[in-house]
């Protein structure tokens, strides 16, 4: 196996790390070696091993020793209105559980009775439809792994100081869940689209009726009405029962609680697509309708909060996106930037999903900064902070795909930092 | 597109019909078209659009009204034992919600103190090693999705009459899970493996300690520790804080609640290996440590218990698996075996992992039988029932994988049978 260094900062190669122990890489292990002298068992059983456990159940929970994994909660001003983020600093992989996806909610989650609940298509086609959630239940469907990604995630880098927060509360508006729903190109053709139709607007059953528009040649591609994730039937707070799924597109035209869909000749300019969601460049223009989120990534440990328990060997991952395309690459940095080594990638990405990025990292004690940049399959790159920014007005906080950097400290404490 | 059949009893190509409307198949499509005179919209709102829902939370759940979504739970002898099943009548994709993963215990779920909790290593090693939880998760990790089958899953099917059971209650005990963890070839490496050792044996910290033998060349192979289940910490009833993880084997071996890991020449013919999970032979002989699950399929929907809504098309859709590599391809059938055609797999399948397939069917309202069959990439190819009985005694229960016939009759009901 090697230990040579592939980056400054200590970064190392990772697959021939992953099968060998960390002893044999020049250090001590993390185990505590058993008294040579002795067994390494325990003298008396702990107590769970007395009798017999719980029962199995009709619907699990995680133990109650995670009761602290929790989204974090951002109130908002209006009635119902706020957002929960996924606490990537407590997980790993790509899938996140229904119950940590993040939400925002204009008007808070509504309690639907799939019974009552209809889906209307209409406006430029030549035959009204009206679906029972019985009829959409019926139809052929797909299922694929995709992130969804709130065009405000990480909004909080965007103010002049950096928040000493964790990885979930600045970047906990990125989940990725396996979606399965009906093709909206398979339900449009049954409405048959009428010539003059470009676009469709979508609307949500919640009381603010949140609406966007989409253009015609997306809502024919890849848009799903999606029924069910991670297996089961969507969440409420994800839209049940049905809620329009637009690929690697800004989360909040994916429109929870579908149930209305108005085939259109143009955008309706609605309130939610005028008086947020829009860019505000550096020229004084608002820019409408920037649809795909941009390549990005973040390291989710080590990471703001964390703290390092010494010297020695540890891992690097996160988590990277692009609404491009698929993930190509991940580099990582533990020197600030001035060297990058390639991470290596749990699986092949998929096309529009979260990848997960893995690198062995020997942290010497020090101080160091830790960055990752994702690469996708269309050739764009995640970019700095400042040319991030530099791409908008200094009060836009939407779509901002700069990179992050962790500061890990003398004492080992990991913390937010712009460079 | 195309509405011609590729097989009898009304199968039909899928990769056209996906993106064409049930309408234009030929037949009316599913919903109901608006009034031609009036507008589609509903005259008042429904009660969920008159005031904000309920505000963003830190642990989602399902809806309400899916609370009928549940394992099926069968009790067993002993105290605490008995299994539960994943309702795959009610799941579609591949991931199941960690919620609804099967579960069989042999003494209830303990509740472990994740700081409280032990690994040891010992045995035929260079140097014991006991292993902290801090200490696990300090570790170079790994995420890949697996199926894991109990290996008494289907075992109502051996019996002699068929059991008018859901799917979930039929062949429950296989579910899928993204499982993240640390190599164990990595800490045996640590330990130092000595040149006479070829098996490892695994116990679990529950009170009966269940306790199974992996060669070695397995344990240095792909076997992780896992400590996350779908992105989070590993589920109580999967083992939490720990599992041994055994991709592609029998369910059992993949030893929960992992505290223990001896290194030893051979098996240890421990009570979890002698006194079941052996498989009866015909020749009166028991054969241990049959370890890899069969290439195995089952159709999901339609299935046992479920009614037709009425002669048209329907979606025939299922998943498919194999413990010896990757799913290759899914064949079904609508004739009760006389005719197959092969059906669309919703994503390239991974290795060891659950694939889910579809296909198209216009069911005439008449009798059918709806059979499926898988073929994995090392070229197995599932059995019929008969083929698959004839390689055990009569009263064997386990590595069942026989074809799963559904019979629809002429009311719509659909029936597990024997062919």
């Amino acid at each position: 196996m090697s230990d040579e260094p592939i980056a400054g900062g200590g970064l190392l190669h990772r697959r021939t790390f992953f099968k060998r122990s960390l002893a044999l890489a020049g250090t001590a292990g993390l185990a505590g070696a058993a008294a040579a002298a002795g067994s390494p068992l325990p003298e008396t059983r702990p107590s769970w091993m007395l009798g017999p456990g719980k029962l199995r159940s009709a619907y699990g929970q995680p133990s109650v020793f995670e009761s602290d994994v929790g989204r974090s909660l951002t109130p908002a001003r209006m009635p119902g209105a706020g957002s929960s983020g996924t606490p990537h600093q407590h997980l790993t992989g790509i899938v996140t559980p229904s119950g940590l996806h993040f939400e925002r909610h204009h008007s808070g989650v509504p309690q639907i009775d799939p019974d009552q609940h209809r889906v209307i298509i209409h406006g430029l086609v030549r035959r009204p439809l009206v679906f029972t959630m019985e009829d959409l239940w019926r139809y052929p469907m797909r299922s694929r792994m995709y992130f969804l990604e709130c065009s405000g995630n990480s909004w909080r880098n965007t103010f002049p100081d950096p928040m000493d927060e964790p990885v979930g509360v600045l970047h906990g508006l990125v989940s990725c869940s396996e979606w399965t729903g009906v093709s909206l190109a398979a339900l449009l053709d049954e409405a048959g689209v009428l010539p003059d139709a470009g676009w469709i607007v979508a609307e949500g059953a919640d009381s603010v009726g949140i609406t966007r528009s989409v253009p015609l040649p997306k809502a024919l591609d890849d848009v799903i009405l999606a029924l069910y994730q991670n297996g089961e039937r969507i969440r409420p707070e994800q839209g049940y029962p049905v809620r329009l799924f637009v690929p690697g597109w800004e989360g909040n035209i994916s429109i929870k609680w579908l149930h209305r869909i108005e085939v259109t000749r143009g955008p309706a300019h609605a309130r939610d697509e005028t008086s947020k969601y829009t860019d505000l460049l550096r020229d004084g223009r608002a820019r409408q309708f920037s649809f795909p989120m941009g390549v990005k990534s973040v390291i989710t440990h080590p990471s703001g909060g964390q703290g390092m328990a010494g010297a020695g060997y540890y891992e690097i991952s996160g988590i990277a996106w692009s609404g491009h395309g698929a993930v190509e690459r991940v580099e990582v940095s533990a020197d600030g930037g001035r060297s990058w080594a390639e991470a290596v990638l749990d699986r092949q990405p998929e096309k529009l999903c979260l990848a997960r990025f893995r690198i062995a990292w020997h942290w010497d004690g020090g101080k160091a900064r830790l960055m990752s940049r994702a690469i996708d399959d269309a050739g764009n790159v995640q970019p700095s902070r400042d040319d991030a920014l530099a791409r908008f007005a200094a009060r836009n906080i939407y779509h901002f795909n700069g990179i992050q950097t962790w500061a890990v400290n003398g004492d080992g404490r990991v913390k937010n930092v712009f460079v």
